[in-house]
């Protein structure tokens, strides 16, 4: 399935080390990453994927596709700046957020709206996200939570 | 000023008449009302700014005006679904959010990262949005807010 | 009723002139103008309606209202570039379009798409287009044929 | 590079069979075919891209990546409507317009006035679209285009 990932897009050595073992879980379970395609949490999530073999989906707010960030397999330039954090949640089955701020807030806000299950790690305490510890565990709630439906 | 008031599209009618006074006291101060252009807290918002003679435009998520409630003076259709939101809160000088779900947290995350200060009454408990407890409340601070910057 | 009108940013004074002309009539028969509220044929047209006491709504690809020409009553900003089209077009009952480019060409198809009648003054010869010679004549035009849906 | 293909989405068979060869040639030479991924000229593309090898990115209108053609390898659910067409050609660096009616019109303005080169087989007379005869001169003119920037 596809996994919407969505975080701040300047972070920590300790948070991008998180997002990294994310993408390479996903990876890992042939699970393909979907996310904003710039830096951060977006950037690591991308690269823990592709060194696992994984594919990877950028929706980038800008018009370039050259904005992606180097580990993007499938830029798509919007041109709609935070309007296309509409696009990054609806283009998974569910979505994994890893810390972040107000933007990761819309997106968690969006993926729920659209019904779309979402784990937290370390990220905003809202009513509906499935706040766990581990990339592992994000990925095994995402998978559950999607498949039991 | 443009205010943005977003909130549930289903409410009790006590959450209601608290975004008609909200409605009410934007438009005596000559402010315009920009909002979801739905029902629940955007047509009580509407109604409320309309009695006391404001503008409001409502921000569609479908492509027919009609869809509007008959308070919105300027109905936009966009036919983007959630992905309007970001239009919502990009249209506004400030925010006032009132109760709500998803799609007003994420209105929330978008008008944060648009920079726009933002009034809660009785909604989401996240930080950057000012905490108030009355309408008048929530106007004095947007208008503080915005007129400080 | 609405009528979007659409064509080149940067236009001749004659083609500016004409313009001007179709939205005095528009406003003279009580019909709101639409457009993309930047300059060329969109600050004419909104110049011709308000002088003759009519309102305008500007849809504009940037995130600032600013952006928007100085006869635009309500400025919307999308920030969204040329994907804004589609809802400059979307947001009237039917289309006049004067002169142009590539741009216009693009909501020419994009408003015959979306079922609108469209009446054209020395813009792109397209089938579709109802090619007239007036003002009043395009005015008319788009009267008739909304109204005889 | 990535080519846009554009055209109507519901065509003759000898229509379908041009879109097919466009698709394998684009494919053949190693490049990805962007489309909106429904039937028709968008369908026919992505089957002769398919069986070719190649990659299809699909751009959908609606919010379900289910409504794209079995053909789709990267579908992008954007539930943007028509204003999704600004996306379709956005992501391509040139585009080849087959046939078509009004939403293709506008995907033909959208790309020139992203100043991407348009080859049109049997499409709308425009300028600044490079009529060509065959499949192979359309790839051929899109390839020196955006090849000789």
């Amino acid at each position: 399935m596809r996994v919407s990932v969505i975080g701040g897009s300047s972070v920590s050595s300790a948070t991008a080390a998180v997002a990294e073992e994310v993408g390479a879980q996903l990876a890992n379970r042939d699970h393909t990453v979907v996310c904003g395609g710039l830096g951060g949490v977006m950037e690591a999530v991308c690269r823990g994927a592709r060194e696992a073999g994984g594919e990877t989906i950028g929706v980038l707010p800008t018009d370039r596709r050259s904005d992606a960030n180097p580990h993007v397999t499938v830029p798509i330039a919007t041109g709609m700046g935070h309007a296309r954090n509409a696009l990054v949640v609806a283009n998974g089955d569910a979505a994994v957020a890893v810390d972040g701020s107000h933007g990761t807030l819309s997106e968690i806000g969006l993926a729920l709206a659209h019904g779309r299950p979402v784990a937290g790690l370390d990220t905003h305490d809202v009513a509906g996200v499935e706040a766990v510890e581990t990339p592992t565990e994000a990925v095994d709630y995402v998978e559950s939570a999607v498949g039991g439906e």
